[in-house]
């Protein structure tokens, strides 16, 4: 399936110049919906998963389909505040400033295979800072699951330099 | 099975003398995860269902399970200013003061049948307002899927009263 019609693009959201890939028409299509989870998961057929990473907030929708169709767990990575018992915390660069994932510390257990899920790899800071996170709890992240990649910005190239497997199903560049 | 043991329960937080309930202890269980959300949608086998609405953030997860399980479309219900398209808001009470939830104008399709889905349901004020924007958008809300039932705050026996099926798996009261 093509995946590329099915996401709405708005020009200069959230400010002028950013071209905002909107996924959420395609999470609202039955049809495509289904086929970018199955799509998504097809590499892992076969392999041992424990659980799903899904990073606040796109990714805890995607992320929550594809623990569901792989029969894994799912670890919600969090902005900062949001969690309610103890966590780990890692901090990542923003265009201006900085910012924080975190998980529970008790999110993963040591030796667990974890795959990370979000809508879409821009700088792959987030993903990075996930990736660390949980790896810094114990777990092998084997791998990274997104719908839209912007190859510009080389976040997937980044995640694949550290050896792990990045999925992706639709690019966009510069248009 | 017995989905109450999987519940973390969290005193005074996020203030002294509330006891949270933290689902992300059983969204981390592969099984119970999986029988969570078979369980849930078990009402809704072979009856329509267009698309399932998850109101942010853990609805988010559930909503996407539930989504890919009866091969429906997604919709956020989100906090305020989260949504990068043109969006309708409905109002709803909080203890001290007010908050809203927005949706897409096009989230749903005039006549689309929808099921609610969130973590937990207490007074029941954000469901409430995701169902009148879903109904004031032209959807017809069918019904509610929580994991967590607080049937003290009568939130599921209000959205009962409107018509709608819901559905919980567990009830914690005054515990």
């Amino acid at each position: 399936m093509d995946f590329k019609p099915y996401i709405r693009t708005i020009p200069d959201y959230p400010k002028k110049g950013i071209q905002f890939r909107d996924v959420t028409t395609l999470f609202g299509n039955p049809r495509a919906f289904r086929a970018a989870v199955d799509a998504l998961v097809q590499p892992y057929a076969g392999v041992r998963i424990d659980k799903i990473a899904g990073i606040e907030a796109r990714g805890f929708i995607l992320g929550g389909a594809v623990a569901h169709q792989l029969s894994t767990g799912f670890v919600p990575v969090r902005k900062k505040g949001k969690l309610p018992y103890k966590t780990i915390h890692e901090e990542y660069d923003l265009e201006y400033g900085k910012d924080q994932v975190e998980i529970h510390v008790d999110a993963v257990k040591p030796g667990e295979h974890v795959v990370v899920v979000d809508d879409l790899i821009a700088t792959g800071g987030t993903a990075f800072a996930a990736i660390k996170l949980l790896e810094r709890a114990g777990a092998k992240v084997v791998g990274c699951l997104f719908v839209i990649d912007l190859p510009e910005l080389g976040g997937a190239d980044k995640i694949r330099a550290l050896g792990k497997e990045v999925t992706t199903l639709v690019e966009f560049e510069g248009e």
